[in-house]
């Protein structure tokens, strides 16, 4: 029938991403949420509750016995976990083969948000003659630049060579505090830290007696539930529009 | 032979924009300006010229007729002037009928930038709770909202609407001054007017703890060219992409 | 001995601003939270405790008597209860008298960020042609526009008005919706409501060429802490610069 | 009479910024322009022409000339021209000497809203735990940071040391890239350039839970001659305010 709710179950329950999502399944149309398992426990109470989609929000060395149980068991997963390379990513490529009954999402960055934003910062860099990327966050942050701007910057400079621009305007002689930043292929990035951030993001476009401006700013992790709903909607049930290993929440989005 | 350059006539050629599109066309590469045309001037030039593209900057009141001698002559045209309600375009498009070696393209607005924002909010809007456009001008302006901000709102209300969104969320019970706004679609629109502002527009798009911001400033009407040159090529020469009649920018952006 | 810490008692400790207070004071260097007061509770415990200042987030109903018990023990006061009518500053004036034991500090606005951002666009506004006001917070807000944005245009106004400045420049002819938004003292205002918004503001200041934006973001009520433990410093104690009864933060910012 | 318009005399009449300063005198309520020289004129013509006032926008080679012409002659000076050491300022006191009957006001930035952003930045530094400064402009800049984002740093760093501050809370351990930009005396500086930007500057202040933020955007070097027509009335005529050597249009203002 299919007007019966998508069967879901949490693994990493009681984390801090994990106790959201479960709250977010809970409170989703069509969505119901039937296990919430922690990171220590058997994934055995997922069978018992028939679950038909995981969303897996647990660590890196765990992850991935996680998923192998998930195909096995014909289970759709969503990811949120971190630290998915390219070899794991293709791991789970030949565990799925061609099985056309389980999806496995792997989404590096929940917030529609931050999807949105690079997306339309890849789109419009080609009609631009300059693009910096300037992110701001926290002081508690160890890394810079964010993984999202380096992520932003990597999509613009494809975008950019791929339609054949050349280099970025810059008459900069005399930088001798590196004030002009970071880079990364190319696209200028700069690292803000300060008390009272969260997490924003501005992409800076600039052509002859114009700007586009594209910002992002990220107030609370509750931004990433509705990806995650998304996403589970997306790989299970009568809303499924994915299949085999799908990596970023940009495919659920439909671009 | 492929390589030889299209040839462009401007109409309106010491106007204000038309006199930047001679500039512009003569800079760009692969076009040749052929033919500036006063508004009060014979367009017989354009025929001893051999032009093969115009671009009309001129006013609603002789427009017409000056599609009308192109259409006859096999020219193309790239039409800045304003005034194009439904009626004018349907009559352009029987003055065309089906021949294809001409093309009109009617542009409200030049900006590859503005065309961006409104696309881009458009796009992403069905995924956010709440949208507002917030438009900023210098204060010679004569009318609120302008019309980029009208435009966007019908864009955003127009995408709302076929994603299914419900109302927005606005818990205002008390809003003695009008604080709140105009609106457009259902769209709260704001308008700013202050000297030393030139013209600039930011629309907002809200969900839960994350917004999504596109600004697009634009502060020198040099800033229309790109599209001008764009609109040139669409129409015209070896990488002409369009024909018939064609509304708005962002049929040459590819979108 | 001046090195004692400053005993300090919290009325409505265990309200949402109330149990914030006890935290920041008891984190404070030269501050010892010496009771927490509930707002159904006796105020006798004070007198046990020895406190030297009251911190008050309770109710307009209930503040009146406690500021009385306080005064009358000799008791300084630092009050962020709304409600403070000039009648009521008034009859607090008569009950301090000439006493210069106690202070009553009544305290519309904690965020010292906010105090600035009024501060600084009245100081400006003379150097301007024009100013208008950008208010942004979240759809459960009932009220437009802020009280924050209607005493910020109101500063302006007077700080205009003293200067001799005229009306600012604004050619608006047409605005069948209202987008020019409201006015207070002939400074426009504008409210935007979104989801993902928490409480920000912006002021625009605009002269020929140029602009000046002072914008004050409110992300968490912990923003309000350090305003409540300067407040306190300012009223007791070694570092103790106020006397009577003052109304604003920014008598304790020394402006 | 108090009521004869001020005369004023312009030395780089026929340069960018003296001939807007003439265009700026001429069109200025109780001031007159008497007398334009240009950067190779003899400064004869200033005795004749009555000046009691000079504007000089030439050249650091010349300027010194000027001034000492102009102190001779009992002539007050308003001097845009830069390469201001402090040896030439102290050169000029000395020349000055106890005359109370000229001034000579140096200005390194004519931007009222310049100025005033760098005040406030100063001022609010001291409760905020955190500062930086982004500086934006043309890609046709060769130094980064710009002068003013270098001066406005220090006298962040300089307001934060008055007032013990301690550092600025920053947890980075990664920066590979050098995406935290260059730092004047432990504030970081930011310096973004980019196609279709002009001169832009933002202070973003932050404590626990707020930010503040302090922006200029500068559009047209108009933007400058209030502040030349300010400078003019404070050493001369009636509204005179300066005496001496005078260095900053902050003292103009009257802060």
């Amino acid at each position: 029938m299919s007007d019966a709710p998508t069967k879901v179950g949490v693994l990493g329950a009681r984390g801090r991403m994990g106790s959201q999502a479960c709250k977010a399944i809970d409170a989703a149309d069509g969505l119901e949420l039937v296990a919430g398992v922690d990171i220590h426990d058997s994934l055995a109470g997922l069978t018992g509750a028939h679950a038909e989609v995981v969303v897996d929000f647990t660590r890196p060395d765990v992850v991935m016995d996680n998923l192998k149980w998930c195909i096995g068991h014909g289970v759709s997963a969503v990811v949120g976990t971190s630290g998915f390379t390219d070899e794991r990513v293709e791991e789970l490529r030949e565990m799925v083969g061609d099985r056309d009954d389980v999806t496995v999402l792997i989404v590096p960055n929940f917030s529609i948000g931050a999807v949105l934003m690079m997306r339309f910062a890849a789109q419009a860099a080609p009609y631009f003659e300059s693009a910096e990327v300037i992110e701001l966050h926290h002081p508690e942050k160890v890394d810079a630049p964010s993984g999202t701007a380096q992520r932003t910057a990597e999509l613009i400079a494809g975008a950019r060579a791929d339609a054949g621009c050349g280099a970025m305007p810059d008459a900069t002689a005399s930088d001798p505090s590196g004030a002009r930043g970071g880079a990364v292929g190319g696209v200028p990035v700069h690292s803000v830290r300060a008390r009272g951030l969260v997490a924003h993001q501005e992409v800076l476009l600039g052509a002859l007696g114009e700007t586009l401006t594209i910002r992002h700013d990220s107030l609370d992790r509750e931004s990433f539930m509705p990806g995650v709903v998304a996403g589970v909607r997306a790989v299970s049930g009568a809303e499924r529009t994915l299949t085999g290993v799908v990596v970023g929440l940009e495919h659920v989005l439909g671009f």
